[in-house]
Protein backbone atom coordinates (compact mmCIF):
# COMPACT_ATOMS: atom_id res chain seq x y z
CA UNK A 1 0.00 0.00 0.00
CA UNK A 2 1.57 3.28 -1.33
CA UNK A 3 -0.55 6.12 0.61
CA UNK A 4 1.68 8.41 1.81
CA UNK A 5 -0.73 9.30 4.44
CA UNK A 6 -0.30 6.01 6.37
CA UNK A 7 3.21 5.67 8.30
CA UNK A 8 3.36 2.58 9.67
CA UNK A 9 0.22 0.48 8.31
CA UNK A 10 -0.20 -2.24 11.47
CA UNK A 11 -0.30 0.82 14.27
CA UNK A 12 -2.36 2.94 11.43
CA UNK A 13 -4.72 0.17 11.03
CA UNK A 14 -4.93 -0.33 14.85
CA UNK A 15 -5.92 2.98 15.84
CA UNK A 16 -9.30 2.99 14.55
CA UNK A 17 -11.63 2.56 16.51
CA UNK A 18 -15.23 4.41 15.42
CA UNK A 19 -16.29 3.27 12.27
CA UNK A 20 -20.17 4.10 9.88
CA UNK A 21 -21.54 0.99 8.04
CA UNK A 22 -22.28 1.88 4.40
CA UNK A 23 -23.95 -0.53 2.06
CA UNK A 24 -23.10 -0.35 -1.62
CA UNK A 25 -26.26 1.04 -3.88
CA UNK A 26 -26.94 -0.11 -7.25
CA UNK A 27 -27.17 3.46 -8.53
CA UNK A 28 -23.53 4.10 -7.22
CA UNK A 29 -21.78 1.22 -9.78
CA UNK A 30 -20.70 1.77 -13.27
CA UNK A 31 -20.80 0.42 -16.31
CA UNK A 32 -17.64 -1.33 -15.36
CA UNK A 33 -19.36 -2.88 -13.41
CA UNK A 34 -18.12 -2.22 -9.70
CA UNK A 35 -18.09 1.05 -6.93
CA UNK A 36 -17.92 4.07 -9.13
CA UNK A 37 -14.44 5.49 -7.41
CA UNK A 38 -15.96 8.94 -7.00
CA UNK A 39 -19.09 7.63 -4.79
CA UNK A 40 -15.98 6.79 -2.14
CA UNK A 41 -16.10 10.50 -0.84
CA UNK A 42 -19.92 10.38 0.00
CA UNK A 43 -18.94 8.01 1.79
CA UNK A 44 -16.34 9.54 3.81
CA UNK A 45 -18.10 12.39 4.34
CA UNK A 46 -21.25 10.10 5.79
CA UNK A 47 -18.94 8.32 8.20
CA UNK A 48 -17.33 11.39 8.91
CA UNK A 49 -20.39 13.08 10.42
CA UNK A 50 -21.24 10.01 12.15
CA UNK A 51 -18.23 10.19 13.79
CA UNK A 52 -18.51 14.05 14.65
CA UNK A 53 -22.29 13.03 15.90
CA UNK A 54 -20.68 10.37 18.23
CA UNK A 55 -18.46 13.40 19.92
CA UNK A 56 -21.84 16.01 19.72
CA UNK A 57 -19.90 17.65 17.77
CA UNK A 58 -22.47 17.60 14.67
CA UNK A 59 -25.20 19.66 16.01
CA UNK A 60 -23.71 23.00 16.00
CA UNK A 61 -22.53 23.05 12.94
CA UNK A 62 -26.01 22.04 11.13
CA UNK A 63 -28.41 23.63 13.68
CA UNK A 64 -30.19 27.43 13.22
CA UNK A 65 -28.40 28.89 15.58
CA UNK A 66 -24.51 27.72 14.24
CA UNK A 67 -22.04 30.33 13.71
CA UNK A 68 -19.16 28.00 12.23
CA UNK A 69 -19.12 25.58 9.37
CA UNK A 70 -16.50 23.00 9.26
CA UNK A 71 -14.68 23.11 5.93
CA UNK A 72 -13.02 20.34 3.55
CA UNK A 73 -9.62 21.97 2.79
CA UNK A 74 -8.79 18.62 1.07
CA UNK A 75 -9.36 15.11 0.24
CA UNK A 76 -7.58 11.87 -0.96
CA UNK A 77 -8.31 8.25 -1.02
CA UNK A 78 -6.45 5.22 -2.56
CA UNK A 79 -8.07 2.73 -3.93
CA UNK A 80 -6.67 -1.28 -2.76
CA UNK A 81 -9.44 -3.73 -3.92
CA UNK A 82 -12.37 -3.33 -6.38
CA UNK A 83 -15.79 -2.72 -4.79
CA UNK A 84 -18.95 -4.30 -5.83
CA UNK A 85 -22.78 -3.79 -5.47
CA UNK A 86 -24.15 -4.88 -2.20
CA UNK A 87 -20.95 -4.95 -0.30
CA UNK A 88 -21.41 -4.14 2.91
CA UNK A 89 -18.43 -2.19 4.38
CA UNK A 90 -17.22 -0.27 7.52
CA UNK A 91 -15.70 2.94 7.31
CA UNK A 92 -13.04 3.46 10.02
CA UNK A 93 -12.76 7.44 10.73
CA UNK A 94 -10.12 8.57 13.10
CA UNK A 95 -8.69 12.32 14.09
CA UNK A 96 -4.86 11.08 12.92
CA UNK A 97 -3.62 15.28 14.24
CA UNK A 98 -5.15 17.99 15.67
CA UNK A 99 -4.20 21.35 14.37
CA UNK A 100 -5.80 25.11 16.12
CA UNK A 101 -9.06 25.21 14.21
CA UNK A 102 -8.58 21.99 11.75
CA UNK A 103 -8.48 18.00 12.10
CA UNK A 104 -6.64 15.64 9.60
CA UNK A 105 -9.15 12.95 9.57
CA UNK A 106 -8.02 9.18 8.41
CA UNK A 107 -10.13 6.66 6.45
CA UNK A 108 -10.30 2.93 6.41
CA UNK A 109 -12.84 0.68 4.37
CA UNK A 110 -13.34 -2.73 4.85
CA UNK A 111 -15.57 -4.98 3.47
CA UNK A 112 -17.11 -7.81 4.88
CA UNK A 113 -14.31 -10.08 4.83
CA UNK A 114 -12.03 -7.50 6.91
CA UNK A 115 -10.09 -6.59 3.77
CA UNK A 116 -8.79 -3.24 3.49
CA UNK A 117 -10.93 -1.98 0.15
CA UNK A 118 -9.36 1.70 0.14
CA UNK A 119 -8.09 4.30 2.51
CA UNK A 120 -8.25 8.01 2.68
CA UNK A 121 -7.60 11.22 4.75
CA UNK A 122 -8.45 14.77 4.51
CA UNK A 123 -7.97 18.08 6.66
CA UNK A 124 -11.27 19.47 7.99
CA UNK A 125 -11.46 23.63 9.35
CA UNK A 126 -13.71 25.06 11.38
CA UNK A 127 -14.72 28.80 9.89
CA UNK A 128 -16.87 31.35 10.89
CA UNK A 129 -19.82 31.21 8.63
CA UNK A 130 -19.94 34.78 8.20
CA UNK A 131 -16.20 35.77 8.08
CA UNK A 132 -14.86 32.61 6.43
CA UNK A 133 -12.15 32.54 8.94
CA UNK A 134 -10.62 29.93 11.03
CA UNK A 135 -12.15 29.10 14.25
CA UNK A 136 -9.94 27.61 17.19
CA UNK A 137 -10.97 24.84 18.63
CA UNK A 138 -12.26 24.72 22.12
CA UNK A 139 -10.48 22.91 24.83
CA UNK A 140 -12.84 20.09 25.42
CA UNK A 141 -12.79 19.56 21.48
CA UNK A 142 -9.36 19.18 21.12
CA UNK A 143 -9.62 16.39 24.07
CA UNK A 144 -12.00 14.66 22.39
CA UNK A 145 -10.34 14.43 19.16
CA UNK A 146 -7.25 13.17 21.20
CA UNK A 147 -9.19 10.70 23.07
CA UNK A 148 -10.99 9.64 19.55
CA UNK A 149 -8.25 9.36 16.90
CA UNK B 1 -45.65 5.39 -25.84
CA UNK B 2 -48.06 5.04 -22.77
CA UNK B 3 -47.36 7.91 -20.59
CA UNK B 4 -51.03 10.15 -19.09
CA UNK B 5 -49.74 13.23 -19.85
CA UNK B 6 -49.27 13.25 -23.29
CA UNK B 7 -52.80 13.74 -24.86
CA UNK B 8 -51.80 13.72 -28.42
CA UNK B 9 -48.04 12.85 -29.25
CA UNK B 10 -47.74 14.90 -32.38
CA UNK B 11 -49.01 18.40 -30.55
CA UNK B 12 -46.82 17.16 -27.77
CA UNK B 13 -43.72 17.21 -29.28
CA UNK B 14 -43.92 20.02 -31.21
CA UNK B 15 -44.64 22.25 -28.45
CA UNK B 16 -41.42 22.34 -27.45
CA UNK B 17 -39.55 25.13 -28.17
CA UNK B 18 -36.86 25.45 -25.29
CA UNK B 19 -33.67 22.67 -24.68
CA UNK B 20 -30.84 22.23 -22.78
CA UNK B 21 -27.95 19.91 -23.87
CA UNK B 22 -26.81 17.08 -21.45
CA UNK B 23 -24.02 14.69 -21.93
CA UNK B 24 -24.47 11.40 -20.59
CA UNK B 25 -21.60 10.97 -17.69
CA UNK B 26 -19.88 7.78 -17.12
CA UNK B 27 -20.31 8.00 -13.04
CA UNK B 28 -24.02 8.23 -14.24
CA UNK B 29 -24.02 4.66 -15.25
CA UNK B 30 -24.48 1.82 -13.53
CA UNK B 31 -23.52 -1.98 -13.76
CA UNK B 32 -26.22 -2.96 -15.92
CA UNK B 33 -24.02 -0.52 -18.77
CA UNK B 34 -26.32 2.42 -19.54
CA UNK B 35 -27.44 5.24 -17.71
CA UNK B 36 -28.69 4.57 -14.25
CA UNK B 37 -33.01 5.61 -14.26
CA UNK B 38 -32.50 7.73 -11.05
CA UNK B 39 -30.14 10.22 -13.11
CA UNK B 40 -32.58 11.49 -15.20
CA UNK B 41 -34.06 13.70 -12.58
CA UNK B 42 -31.30 16.07 -12.25
CA UNK B 43 -31.29 16.39 -16.23
CA UNK B 44 -34.85 17.29 -15.73
CA UNK B 45 -33.62 19.78 -12.97
CA UNK B 46 -31.05 21.35 -14.93
CA UNK B 47 -33.06 21.80 -17.55
CA UNK B 48 -35.73 23.35 -16.19
CA UNK B 49 -33.62 25.58 -14.31
CA UNK B 50 -31.86 26.84 -17.89
CA UNK B 51 -35.73 27.04 -19.13
CA UNK B 52 -36.17 29.92 -15.95
CA UNK B 53 -33.00 31.34 -17.02
CA UNK B 54 -33.63 31.94 -20.55
CA UNK B 55 -36.91 33.95 -18.97
CA UNK B 56 -35.09 35.55 -16.47
CA UNK B 57 -37.17 33.80 -13.25
CA UNK B 58 -34.13 32.11 -11.66
CA UNK B 59 -32.29 35.08 -10.33
CA UNK B 60 -34.90 35.74 -8.03
CA UNK B 61 -35.28 32.08 -6.37
CA UNK B 62 -31.65 31.85 -5.70
CA UNK B 63 -30.54 35.49 -4.73
CA UNK B 64 -29.67 36.94 -1.28
CA UNK B 65 -32.39 38.51 -1.38
CA UNK B 66 -34.93 36.28 -2.45
CA UNK B 67 -38.37 35.53 -0.33
CA UNK B 68 -39.46 32.87 -2.95
CA UNK B 69 -38.07 29.35 -3.54
CA UNK B 70 -39.87 27.08 -6.40
CA UNK B 71 -40.70 23.84 -4.96
CA UNK B 72 -41.38 20.69 -6.84
CA UNK B 73 -44.48 19.04 -5.79
CA UNK B 74 -43.84 15.39 -8.13
CA UNK B 75 -42.19 14.11 -10.71
CA UNK B 76 -42.25 11.59 -13.30
CA UNK B 77 -40.23 9.96 -16.13
CA UNK B 78 -41.27 6.89 -18.42
CA UNK B 79 -38.50 5.73 -19.89
CA UNK B 80 -38.95 4.86 -23.99
CA UNK B 81 -34.97 3.88 -24.88
CA UNK B 82 -31.76 2.93 -23.59
CA UNK B 83 -29.66 5.66 -22.98
CA UNK B 84 -25.75 5.07 -22.74
CA UNK B 85 -22.76 6.63 -21.77
CA UNK B 86 -20.99 9.81 -23.92
CA UNK B 87 -24.59 10.17 -25.62
CA UNK B 88 -25.08 13.56 -26.12
CA UNK B 89 -28.92 14.35 -25.13
CA UNK B 90 -30.78 17.40 -25.60
CA UNK B 91 -33.84 17.63 -22.58
CA UNK B 92 -36.70 20.01 -24.03
CA UNK B 93 -38.84 22.10 -21.40
CA UNK B 94 -42.47 23.69 -22.13
CA UNK B 95 -45.06 24.81 -19.52
CA UNK B 96 -47.78 22.87 -20.24
CA UNK B 97 -50.20 24.27 -18.23
CA UNK B 98 -49.95 27.22 -15.67
CA UNK B 99 -52.08 27.26 -11.95
CA UNK B 100 -52.05 30.22 -9.55
CA UNK B 101 -49.07 29.55 -7.89
CA UNK B 102 -47.66 26.44 -9.59
CA UNK B 103 -46.38 25.55 -13.19
CA UNK B 104 -46.89 22.58 -14.95
CA UNK B 105 -43.48 21.18 -16.64
CA UNK B 106 -43.33 18.79 -19.44
CA UNK B 107 -39.76 16.76 -20.77
CA UNK B 108 -38.83 15.41 -23.54
CA UNK B 109 -35.09 13.58 -24.17
CA UNK B 110 -33.97 13.14 -27.10
CA UNK B 111 -30.84 11.44 -28.76
CA UNK B 112 -28.38 12.54 -31.70
CA UNK B 113 -30.20 10.84 -33.67
CA UNK B 114 -33.47 12.78 -32.68
CA UNK B 115 -35.38 9.97 -31.07
CA UNK B 116 -37.25 10.46 -28.17
CA UNK B 117 -35.47 8.22 -25.05
CA UNK B 118 -37.33 9.38 -22.31
CA UNK B 119 -40.19 11.87 -21.65
CA UNK B 120 -41.71 13.62 -17.88
CA UNK B 121 -43.24 16.06 -16.16
CA UNK B 122 -43.67 17.53 -12.54
CA UNK B 123 -45.36 20.60 -11.11
CA UNK B 124 -43.61 22.81 -9.55
CA UNK B 125 -44.76 26.09 -6.93
CA UNK B 126 -43.44 29.22 -5.88
CA UNK B 127 -43.97 29.01 -2.04
CA UNK B 128 -42.96 31.84 0.48
CA UNK B 129 -39.35 30.74 1.66
CA UNK B 130 -40.83 31.67 5.77
CA UNK B 131 -44.24 30.64 5.92
CA UNK B 132 -43.94 27.77 3.30
CA UNK B 133 -47.29 29.09 1.56
CA UNK B 134 -47.65 29.45 -2.27
CA UNK B 135 -47.00 32.69 -3.55
CA UNK B 136 -48.98 33.40 -7.01
CA UNK B 137 -47.07 34.22 -10.20
CA UNK B 138 -47.11 37.75 -11.08
CA UNK B 139 -49.00 38.63 -14.46
CA UNK B 140 -46.00 39.26 -16.51
CA UNK B 141 -44.80 35.55 -15.44
CA UNK B 142 -47.74 34.03 -16.07
CA UNK B 143 -47.51 35.82 -19.76
CA UNK B 144 -44.03 34.28 -19.98
CA UNK B 145 -44.97 30.58 -19.16
CA UNK B 146 -47.69 30.93 -21.47
CA UNK B 147 -45.34 32.42 -24.93
CA UNK B 148 -42.80 29.73 -23.38
CA UNK B 149 -45.07 26.95 -23.21
CA UNK C 1 -53.17 13.97 -1.08
CA UNK C 2 -53.22 14.30 -4.78
CA UNK C 3 -51.40 10.95 -6.24
CA UNK C 4 -53.77 9.66 -8.61
CA UNK C 5 -52.35 5.73 -7.94
CA UNK C 6 -53.49 5.67 -4.50
CA UNK C 7 -57.10 4.58 -4.81
CA UNK C 8 -58.03 5.17 -1.12
CA UNK C 9 -54.86 6.02 0.96
CA UNK C 10 -56.08 4.09 4.22
CA UNK C 11 -55.96 0.70 2.85
CA UNK C 12 -53.09 2.02 0.09
CA UNK C 13 -50.99 2.64 3.73
CA UNK C 14 -52.03 -0.26 5.30
CA UNK C 15 -50.98 -2.87 2.77
CA UNK C 16 -47.44 -2.28 2.93
CA UNK C 17 -45.13 -4.76 5.57
CA UNK C 18 -41.55 -4.71 3.93
CA UNK C 19 -39.50 -1.53 4.81
CA UNK C 20 -35.78 -0.45 3.97
CA UNK C 21 -34.02 2.33 6.24
CA UNK C 22 -32.50 5.18 4.82
CA UNK C 23 -30.69 7.79 6.83
CA UNK C 24 -30.29 11.59 4.64
CA UNK C 25 -27.17 12.24 3.87
CA UNK C 26 -25.66 15.54 3.67
CA UNK C 27 -24.44 15.01 0.18
CA UNK C 28 -27.91 14.98 -0.90
CA UNK C 29 -28.93 17.98 1.03
CA UNK C 30 -29.29 21.09 -1.53
CA UNK C 31 -28.68 24.85 -1.39
CA UNK C 32 -32.09 25.51 -0.19
CA UNK C 33 -31.56 23.45 2.95
CA UNK C 34 -33.34 20.15 2.16
CA UNK C 35 -33.48 16.38 0.08
CA UNK C 36 -32.32 17.30 -3.03
CA UNK C 37 -35.70 16.23 -4.89
CA UNK C 38 -33.93 14.00 -7.19
CA UNK C 39 -32.31 12.23 -4.46
CA UNK C 40 -35.37 10.21 -3.51
CA UNK C 41 -35.44 7.91 -6.95
CA UNK C 42 -32.16 6.75 -5.12
CA UNK C 43 -34.38 5.46 -2.01
CA UNK C 44 -36.74 4.13 -4.17
CA UNK C 45 -33.99 1.74 -5.63
CA UNK C 46 -32.28 0.98 -2.93
CA UNK C 47 -35.63 -0.25 -0.96
CA UNK C 48 -36.72 -1.94 -3.91
CA UNK C 49 -33.53 -3.60 -4.14
CA UNK C 50 -33.86 -4.85 -0.59
CA UNK C 51 -37.46 -6.05 -1.08
CA UNK C 52 -36.21 -8.32 -4.27
CA UNK C 53 -33.67 -9.47 -2.03
CA UNK C 54 -36.19 -10.23 0.99
CA UNK C 55 -38.52 -12.54 -1.87
CA UNK C 56 -34.65 -13.92 -2.87
CA UNK C 57 -34.99 -12.51 -6.39
CA UNK C 58 -32.68 -10.46 -6.96
CA UNK C 59 -29.30 -12.64 -6.99
CA UNK C 60 -30.98 -13.75 -10.36
CA UNK C 61 -30.25 -10.66 -11.84
CA UNK C 62 -27.35 -9.56 -10.57
CA UNK C 63 -25.21 -12.76 -10.29
CA UNK C 64 -22.71 -13.56 -13.51
CA UNK C 65 -24.65 -16.16 -14.62
CA UNK C 66 -28.27 -13.67 -15.11
CA UNK C 67 -29.85 -14.11 -18.40
CA UNK C 68 -32.66 -11.56 -17.27
CA UNK C 69 -32.87 -7.66 -15.71
CA UNK C 70 -35.45 -6.03 -14.45
CA UNK C 71 -35.69 -2.57 -16.58
CA UNK C 72 -37.36 -0.01 -15.24
CA UNK C 73 -40.36 1.42 -17.07
CA UNK C 74 -41.60 4.33 -15.73
CA UNK C 75 -40.62 6.40 -12.43
CA UNK C 76 -42.81 9.32 -9.97
CA UNK C 77 -43.02 10.71 -7.02
CA UNK C 78 -45.48 13.32 -5.05
CA UNK C 79 -43.30 14.83 -2.16
CA UNK C 80 -45.72 15.78 0.97
CA UNK C 81 -43.37 17.04 3.56
CA UNK C 82 -39.72 18.60 3.26
CA UNK C 83 -37.33 16.68 4.48
CA UNK C 84 -34.13 17.30 6.30
CA UNK C 85 -30.48 16.36 6.74
CA UNK C 86 -29.99 12.97 9.16
CA UNK C 87 -33.38 12.39 8.85
CA UNK C 88 -34.30 8.31 9.40
CA UNK C 89 -36.61 7.32 6.69
CA UNK C 90 -38.17 4.03 6.19
CA UNK C 91 -38.68 3.18 2.47
CA UNK C 92 -42.06 1.10 2.15
CA UNK C 93 -42.13 -1.24 -1.00
CA UNK C 94 -44.96 -2.92 -1.69
CA UNK C 95 -46.20 -4.59 -5.17
CA UNK C 96 -49.47 -3.05 -6.14
CA UNK C 97 -50.19 -5.13 -9.49
CA UNK C 98 -48.27 -7.69 -11.30
CA UNK C 99 -48.36 -7.81 -14.85
CA UNK C 100 -47.15 -11.07 -16.82
CA UNK C 101 -43.64 -10.16 -17.01
CA UNK C 102 -43.76 -6.81 -15.01
CA UNK C 103 -44.58 -5.81 -11.69
CA UNK C 104 -45.42 -2.36 -10.36
CA UNK C 105 -44.66 -1.28 -7.43
CA UNK C 106 -45.24 1.23 -4.69
CA UNK C 107 -43.37 3.16 -2.37
CA UNK C 108 -44.30 4.96 0.84
CA UNK C 109 -41.59 6.89 3.03
CA UNK C 110 -41.80 8.11 6.39
CA UNK C 111 -39.79 9.91 8.89
CA UNK C 112 -39.07 8.82 12.57
CA UNK C 113 -42.36 10.80 13.59
CA UNK C 114 -44.21 8.09 11.24
CA UNK C 115 -45.31 11.04 9.13
CA UNK C 116 -45.38 10.37 5.25
CA UNK C 117 -42.93 12.23 3.41
CA UNK C 118 -43.38 11.26 -0.19
CA UNK C 119 -45.06 8.85 -1.93
CA UNK C 120 -44.26 7.30 -5.44
CA UNK C 121 -44.95 4.36 -7.72
CA UNK C 122 -42.94 2.59 -10.68
CA UNK C 123 -43.12 -0.44 -13.53
CA UNK C 124 -40.77 -2.54 -13.81
CA UNK C 125 -40.10 -5.21 -16.45
CA UNK C 126 -38.16 -8.37 -16.34
CA UNK C 127 -36.52 -8.48 -20.12
CA UNK C 128 -34.16 -11.26 -21.49
CA UNK C 129 -30.17 -9.46 -21.45
CA UNK C 130 -29.44 -9.97 -25.04
CA UNK C 131 -32.97 -9.88 -27.14
CA UNK C 132 -34.25 -7.08 -24.61
CA UNK C 133 -37.77 -8.53 -25.11
CA UNK C 134 -40.13 -9.01 -21.86
CA UNK C 135 -39.56 -12.24 -19.85
CA UNK C 136 -42.33 -13.41 -18.04
CA UNK C 137 -42.47 -14.32 -14.35
CA UNK C 138 -42.37 -17.86 -13.26
CA UNK C 139 -45.88 -19.15 -11.33
CA UNK C 140 -43.33 -18.84 -8.47
CA UNK C 141 -42.61 -15.21 -8.78
CA UNK C 142 -46.38 -14.39 -9.31
CA UNK C 143 -47.23 -16.03 -5.96
CA UNK C 144 -44.37 -14.39 -3.85
CA UNK C 145 -45.27 -11.01 -5.32
CA UNK C 146 -48.84 -11.50 -4.39
CA UNK C 147 -47.97 -12.52 -0.84
CA UNK C 148 -45.76 -9.68 -0.60
CA UNK C 149 -47.88 -6.75 -1.73
CA UNK D 1 -1.35 26.79 -1.79
CA UNK D 2 -0.14 23.86 -0.16
CA UNK D 3 -0.55 20.60 -2.47
CA UNK D 4 2.37 18.76 -2.18
CA UNK D 5 1.91 17.69 -5.95
CA UNK D 6 2.61 21.57 -7.54
CA UNK D 7 6.33 21.70 -7.24
CA UNK D 8 6.10 24.78 -8.72
CA UNK D 9 2.72 26.41 -8.64
CA UNK D 10 3.78 29.00 -12.10
CA UNK D 11 4.83 26.21 -14.59
CA UNK D 12 2.42 23.87 -13.43
CA UNK D 13 -0.19 25.82 -14.08
CA UNK D 14 0.94 27.37 -17.32
CA UNK D 15 1.38 23.30 -18.31
CA UNK D 16 -2.01 22.95 -18.98
CA UNK D 17 -3.58 23.08 -22.34
CA UNK D 18 -6.48 20.80 -22.34
CA UNK D 19 -9.79 21.31 -20.56
CA UNK D 20 -13.34 20.63 -20.31
CA UNK D 21 -16.50 22.86 -19.03
CA UNK D 22 -18.75 21.92 -16.45
CA UNK D 23 -21.63 23.78 -15.16
CA UNK D 24 -22.65 23.55 -11.15
CA UNK D 25 -25.88 22.04 -11.21
CA UNK D 26 -27.99 22.81 -8.69
CA UNK D 27 -28.23 18.96 -7.24
CA UNK D 28 -24.21 18.99 -6.85
CA UNK D 29 -24.52 22.11 -3.94
CA UNK D 30 -25.39 21.24 -0.60
CA UNK D 31 -27.30 22.71 2.29
CA UNK D 32 -24.24 24.95 2.93
CA UNK D 33 -25.36 26.42 -0.06
CA UNK D 34 -21.83 25.82 -2.32
CA UNK D 35 -20.61 22.88 -4.44
CA UNK D 36 -20.90 19.50 -2.83
CA UNK D 37 -17.22 18.56 -2.10
CA UNK D 38 -17.59 15.08 -3.07
CA UNK D 39 -18.73 16.08 -6.34
CA UNK D 40 -15.78 17.27 -7.62
CA UNK D 41 -14.53 13.65 -8.75
CA UNK D 42 -17.22 13.62 -10.84
CA UNK D 43 -16.04 16.62 -12.53
CA UNK D 44 -12.22 15.05 -12.93
CA UNK D 45 -13.58 12.05 -14.24
CA UNK D 46 -15.52 13.83 -16.75
CA UNK D 47 -12.75 16.02 -17.88
CA UNK D 48 -10.25 13.09 -17.83
CA UNK D 49 -12.86 11.16 -20.00
CA UNK D 50 -12.80 13.97 -22.39
CA UNK D 51 -9.45 14.42 -22.19
CA UNK D 52 -9.16 10.73 -23.42
CA UNK D 53 -11.58 11.00 -25.95
CA UNK D 54 -9.57 14.42 -27.41
CA UNK D 55 -6.85 11.74 -28.06
CA UNK D 56 -8.79 9.02 -29.37
CA UNK D 57 -7.82 6.92 -26.47
CA UNK D 58 -11.40 6.39 -25.08
CA UNK D 59 -13.24 4.27 -27.46
CA UNK D 60 -10.94 1.41 -26.57
CA UNK D 61 -12.39 1.37 -23.27
CA UNK D 62 -15.90 1.80 -23.25
CA UNK D 63 -16.31 -0.40 -26.90
CA UNK D 64 -17.55 -3.38 -26.92
CA UNK D 65 -14.09 -5.33 -27.87
CA UNK D 66 -11.96 -3.55 -25.09
CA UNK D 67 -9.24 -5.93 -23.26
CA UNK D 68 -8.56 -3.36 -21.31
CA UNK D 69 -9.65 -1.01 -19.11
CA UNK D 70 -8.08 1.96 -16.89
CA UNK D 71 -8.74 1.96 -13.18
CA UNK D 72 -7.99 4.85 -10.75
CA UNK D 73 -5.72 4.18 -8.13
CA UNK D 74 -5.94 6.95 -6.20
CA UNK D 75 -7.41 10.78 -6.11
CA UNK D 76 -7.22 13.40 -4.68
CA UNK D 77 -8.53 17.35 -4.74
CA UNK D 78 -7.29 20.80 -2.75
CA UNK D 79 -10.15 22.82 -1.92
CA UNK D 80 -9.02 26.56 -2.80
CA UNK D 81 -12.64 28.76 -3.02
CA UNK D 82 -15.48 28.15 -2.65
CA UNK D 83 -17.66 26.94 -5.74
CA UNK D 84 -21.14 27.97 -6.19
CA UNK D 85 -24.30 27.29 -7.49
CA UNK D 86 -24.65 27.63 -11.85
CA UNK D 87 -21.00 28.58 -11.67
CA UNK D 88 -18.89 27.83 -15.20
CA UNK D 89 -16.11 25.94 -14.48
CA UNK D 90 -13.00 25.16 -16.69
CA UNK D 91 -11.49 21.86 -15.64
CA UNK D 92 -7.97 21.73 -16.45
CA UNK D 93 -6.02 18.07 -17.23
CA UNK D 94 -2.95 17.43 -18.05
CA UNK D 95 -0.56 14.30 -17.98
CA UNK D 96 1.72 14.89 -15.52
CA UNK D 97 4.06 11.61 -15.62
CA UNK D 98 3.96 8.72 -17.32
CA UNK D 99 4.78 4.83 -16.04
CA UNK D 100 5.41 1.88 -18.13
CA UNK D 101 0.79 1.50 -17.57
CA UNK D 102 -0.21 4.32 -15.55
CA UNK D 103 -0.24 8.00 -16.20
CA UNK D 104 -0.51 10.60 -13.35
CA UNK D 105 -3.38 13.22 -14.01
CA UNK D 106 -3.18 16.32 -12.50
CA UNK D 107 -6.61 18.43 -12.31
CA UNK D 108 -7.14 22.23 -11.95
CA UNK D 109 -10.45 24.27 -12.23
CA UNK D 110 -10.86 27.75 -12.64
CA UNK D 111 -13.96 29.42 -12.56
CA UNK D 112 -15.22 32.25 -15.11
CA UNK D 113 -13.01 35.11 -13.35
CA UNK D 114 -9.94 32.90 -14.43
CA UNK D 115 -9.67 32.19 -10.62
CA UNK D 116 -8.51 28.88 -9.57
CA UNK D 117 -11.09 27.36 -7.34
CA UNK D 118 -9.52 23.93 -6.60
CA UNK D 119 -6.83 21.65 -7.84
CA UNK D 120 -6.02 17.74 -7.70
CA UNK D 121 -4.41 14.65 -9.16
CA UNK D 122 -5.00 10.71 -9.66
CA UNK D 123 -3.68 7.95 -11.05
CA UNK D 124 -4.95 5.94 -13.19
CA UNK D 125 -3.45 2.38 -14.49
CA UNK D 126 -4.46 0.41 -17.86
CA UNK D 127 -5.16 -3.38 -16.71
CA UNK D 128 -6.43 -5.89 -18.60
CA UNK D 129 -10.24 -6.39 -17.73
CA UNK D 130 -10.24 -10.37 -17.58
CA UNK D 131 -6.84 -10.59 -15.36
CA UNK D 132 -6.69 -7.51 -13.62
CA UNK D 133 -3.18 -7.28 -14.25
CA UNK D 134 -0.94 -4.03 -15.70
CA UNK D 135 -1.41 -3.77 -19.20
CA UNK D 136 1.56 -1.15 -20.91
CA UNK D 137 0.83 1.76 -22.87
CA UNK D 138 1.68 1.09 -26.18
CA UNK D 139 4.84 4.08 -27.79
CA UNK D 140 2.58 5.64 -29.27
CA UNK D 141 0.28 6.54 -26.75
CA UNK D 142 2.94 7.10 -24.21
CA UNK D 143 4.19 9.65 -27.20
CA UNK D 144 0.70 11.24 -26.99
CA UNK D 145 0.57 11.45 -23.52
CA UNK D 146 4.13 13.37 -23.50
CA UNK D 147 3.08 15.52 -25.79
CA UNK D 148 -0.29 16.58 -24.28
CA UNK D 149 0.97 17.14 -20.95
Amino acid sequence: MRANYIEEIKTWTEEFKFHADVSVRFSETDMYGHLNNTKVFAYFEYARIEYFKSLNRMEKWTGPQGDTIPVVADLQCDFVKQVFFDEQLKIYVKANSIGKSSVDLHYMAKNERDVVVFTGRGAMVQIDRKTGKPVPWTKEEHQLFMENN
